[in-house]
């Protein structure tokens, strides 16, 4: 199949390379076009432009940050017409694979529907090294049309695919709703870790009951021991980015009134981190905003 | 081993019966006598007393709602002198697999220790289908020793040990975390939940994610899908006893001065769950809490 | 002075009366004209348009509900070059006393001043009686000459005045604060009163505390019985409204990194309320959310 | 009124003199017998026990600390036989000023009764400093009977007393529920103070509008003017005290199953300060806290 692929990130470059792996063939563009450049060594063509990326694609690729940097790439455009958008073919489709909010999808779906173009929402569940592995997990929304044009690029990227629905959104919010509840994993961590701290237990052991015990999930056992270990560098995924993806999370929340009181928390623990300069930290820093209120690490006087 | 055993509820009743297969011979003691009859027809003998089920043991297992059980069945005995505690042997072990505060088991420990008793906190992990199955975790925490005389015991009833440490009250500490984590799961699918469902999205393929895409935990999958599915009867393990457990989470981190804000916000949703007449459903019914507030279920009015 | 004035309603119509009843000549214009006829008998000028409204005024105040209605009635105006702004006169002030956000105000100082006007933030502290009652307290940003300019317009409609500073986002600012710190009051009455109902307390003894023993504060006096005697109709400031206000603190707060716990739990209980159908009482039936999460009103049951 | 006096604090000390003055005779006892005899000098007698300043007493005032100090003075007592209650006149009455919590109000209150001594709760609202000006707001739970027979000692040290009910109790909780609502403001003091002084706002100005515009209120001006000035020494009330407080709410609303947010997190905040060694600074300095964890007096760093 012809791809356009935008955004060579920690994520998109690994998605990108086994998609040529699997024999696609890719035009690939990046901001920074040093990145793309390494991937036009395995055989991709580096655009100039996400418009020129777009031009001559069956199915375009996006793996953008957030919900500005697809505006931009894919609707701004200057001047009038020269947006990747605009470039892209009538019939074909756009595969958007970045983590971005319901208003901007459901914005994107009109945008393409009007110029008669396909839209797929396939974020991505999994990190670098799945990224890297093959083994990210997709969700899929859109019509089934328009899912079975892109099933084989989502098959060449990773180790399963759910359909979450007829409207590309529902995949949106389902990603924005796992990624909640993964936050939610690494503050438990952040807390329990304090109290075990604190009174003197060793952590290594809590997280063989964890791990061996109770959640026996390699999202506990990767999670538990980063921070265990307080490996936050280098960065998987950003705290910064992670602040955006529990803001999205409340956004879906109230646009539907539903209160979401640990992702109020979890809001309130992110700003605390990048206020204290942590933001460029892998998100599972997070947990460290427990820790510090706790006072770990602090010696200890009796009755405060 | 000659074994005494008191508290034959959900998990306890399981529990003995595969002590009884193993080869124990165990004497049962039940606050409610009928449920110590059945297993008394398998091949336990009925004790009348807590004394009477501790007077001849080797090992007395108790397996107890909370402290206040724990305190009156051990310690309590009128008149004096006829405590369970006071009919153990010297050098017999207690091995206690209640989930219990850390104060009180430093205090078991201490009545133990001047009674030249040994005394082992053995708290475990996994529902009552766990406990059927021998698939409980045990978390040992006491002397090498005193482990190694109750092992045969954790081997007749679960999958693995995690040693916690050689204080008792660590396995007690570590117990807590762990049910403080479980319950935060529960909660972040309540308000998951909430959304989606507010957002007309299907849950099981919201699930389907989460089970193979993300976490892949049998947690997760249990009470995902117990939650979606609304089964919160017959209780497995009972609401009111979620709000224990959450306190004892509570006091543990205030006796170190570590705040938990996902503890407190667990503790406000049982405390609203209790005033709402659910303290007797399973603790899962935590997550309905959440889905409450949102108003799932009611109709909609534009704007509120 | 030749005013003109946008906005009629709860708030702005008694303001626009006492402008008038200082000898001021009124240009009125409401979107609901109706509203804008009663106070015309009573000398204003009704205008036909936003523009109209503005075209003459030495001073033009708005009094408008959020961004969007500043943004629409100032900014909007198709044609192009219809709107408001575009039809005040250089050297004339606009005296903005809605309560909008920080962005939404640097964006009309910004306007204004590439259209060489004066832009004065003159948000107020009171409900409707205090606007009827010239009783309005008026928080000023701006240049020293705009808000000399203005200040015989503050002393019609107020009784005092307090100057933010230089900046006029430093006014809206601080009124957002103010209304923070108001709402964290229905919010303390409401938990505070769940807890005395349920222990069987008498709400007016309680009041005759915090009035005359605590607090000895208007608002507390004013709120504290509206909320022991569940009067939330008619709304004098709709519980949609708050909800706003609560939005713009958690808003600036983000863009300064500064957690606000407390209008984090403000937001999921106005969520609450809105999903339950009461965004159009009056924003102190914020306080129910905490009743009725408590389970105030209910029978009781022992033990949940 | 001969009366006996238990607890010279800064509270205790003041109220005391403010008794001497009017008139009555008391026998004093304080802990560290060195604050006794201070006020020794000024006409009061130093007892050495409990006991002794029980003994002749028509009217018996303890101002203690918390729960565990009432019991140990009122009901402790080694050997048999020698406490103050025991010591204390059948018809004299025990009127109890501490906050302390429910439970143990109801504990004196039986212990009490069978005695055939009567029991007042009244718990008093202010600062050491209205101590000292005899403006202490007196809440008095108790029968008729017995708060008239104390009437003259809560006229001698307050400007107003607002009678909670026939229970005792309800004068504790009527106590804990203002305390709660103080510590609210304080929390709102600290949240709003982070988000204006970083976005580089003047908090004398915002003080202008919350003091003359808004809540008009001798505690928001009190304890809003010491957070801008960080004046947290010498404490008038301890932080450590505070958190004490605020366990009190936490337990009534959790005895009648009534959630209290706010209060979570206050505690949650309490335990912070207290593990960064804040305990001994006035309670006020709970404001820090927020200040703190919103980075307030760091380098900021664009984006975190």
């Amino acid at each position: 199949m012809r791809v356009g692929f935008i955004g060579l990130g920690n994520m998109g470059e690994p998605m990108a390379r086994n998609l040529i792996r699997a024999g696609h063939r890719l035009t690939i563009y990046n901001r920074t076009r040093q990145r793309a450049e390494a991937l036009g060594s395995e055989g991709a063509r580096v655009a100039d432009t996400p418009a020129d990326a777009a031009a001559d694609a069956e199915v375009l690729v996006t793996m953008l940050s957030d919900d500005r940097a697809v505006r931009s790439v894919l609707l701004g455009g200057q001047p009038e017409g020269t947006s990747a958008i605009d470039a892209l073919a009538p019939e074909a489709v756009h595969m958007s694979a970045s983590t971005i909010g319901i208003e901007c999808s459901k914005e994107l779906e009109r945008e393409h529907r009007v110029r008669c173009q396909g839209y797929v929402a396939a974020p991505v569940i999994g990190r670098a090294e799945a990224a890297r592995d093959k083994a990210l997990w997709v969700i899929a929304g859109g019509t089934q049309e328009n899912i079975e044009r892109c099933r084989p690029l989502m098959e060449a990227i990773g180790r399963g695919i759910t359909i979450a629905g007829e409207e590309p959104w529902m995949a949106n919010l389902t990603k924005i709703a796992v990624n909640f509840m993964l936050a939610t994993v690494l503050e438990s961590f952040g807390e329990v870790y304090a109290m075990l701290e604190k009174s003197g237990m060793d952590l290594h052991s809590f997280l063989d009951v964890v791990n061996n015990g109770a959640f026996r999930s390699p999202v506990y056992a990767n999670y538990g021991g980063m921070i265990a270990d307080r490996k936050y560098e280098p960065a998987g995924f950003s705290l910064k980015l992670g602040l955006k993806d529990t803001e999205l999370a409340l956004e879906a929340g109230e646009a539907v009134q539903a209160p979401l009181p640990f992702a109020s928390v979890l809001r309130d623990h992110y700003l605390q981190a990048l206020a204290h300069g942590h933001g460029e930290l892998d998100w599972s820093a997070l947990a460290e905003v427990a820790r510090h209120n706790a006072g770990v690490g602090r010696t200890q006087k009796a009755g405060g």
